[in-house]
């Protein structure tokens, strides 16, 4: 099953959180959920040197997870909004304007993590995704995300 | 000079942002600026490989400088607050309650970064840090810290 990062054209598969083509990175990959439809799921199991205390999770990691869950949520959600295949022209891609996480409690380092996400609003070329971090069922990290359409100029 | 991180014990040494022992990551090191004694600074260069979009930062690195800048400078400005040398016991240590970004403009990919943070609330146990990313000078993103001293039963 593709993931929508394997939508992402060639130039934009880089990204260190989710970036195809970056061997040094996390390469996640997202999924429509298909138990919840209007759900995004990423699972990630964390490497033994992505510690913050010994025994539990780096936080940094989980904001770069929520991160990057995020935005490919945001771009296939607004796919769907638009009736579009994902990966069509002219092709979306999102960038984070603003990165929110709420740290709930320890997030043992171990076990595969699952992160899922939701959209609660798209206005215009802004959606805002929830996401919730999971190890072994327990909620252990909140997010939002506010994804930007990237655009045309971006970095000029 | 010593950093921050350099007074933390062996036992707290291991974050893969900021811990010492933490042969795969950032190691970041934060001092007190000496032009502006109320603020704190990081430098740090990303690699090649922390990307988003070619050329630019990736973000969830920058949430993980900020993260680690602020619970370093929560730690630092504790300890000034009660008097006492860094690192003398009792040892106070921070975890990160929540990590708020926004990302002002693309970050360039090259240039050493300088993370700045001052200190805008100590309320008991939380302290709360605002701190800056600057590229050559422009700021490129915000953050808030919200640090919580790390409870004695951590993660139990």
């Amino acid at each position: 099953m593709k993931a929508f990062q394997d939508y992402y054209p060639e130039s934009l598969s880089h990204c260190y959180g989710c970036g195809s083509q970056n061997a040094h990175g996390h390469r996640i990959r997202t999924f429509w959920d298909a138990g919840h439809p209007d759900e995004t799921v990423t699972r990630y199991t964390p490497e033994p040197f992505h510690t913050a205390v010994p025994g539990f999770v780096y936080g940094g990691l989980l904001a770069s997870l929520i991160d990057c869950h995020g935005t490919g949520t945001a771009a296939a959600a607004t796919y769907r909004a638009e009736g579009r295949e994902m990966g069509s022209e002219p092709q979306l891609r999102f960038v984070t304007g603003a990165l929110n996480v709420s740290y709930l409690k320890p997030t043992p380092l171990g076990p595969e993590l699952e992160l899922r996400g939701s959209v609660r609003e798209i206005k215009g070329r802004k959606v805002v995704v929830d996401v919730t971090v999971y190890a072994e069922g327990v909620a252990t990290a909140r997010g939002e995300v506010i994804a930007l359409q990237m655009p045309e100029n971006f970095g000029a």
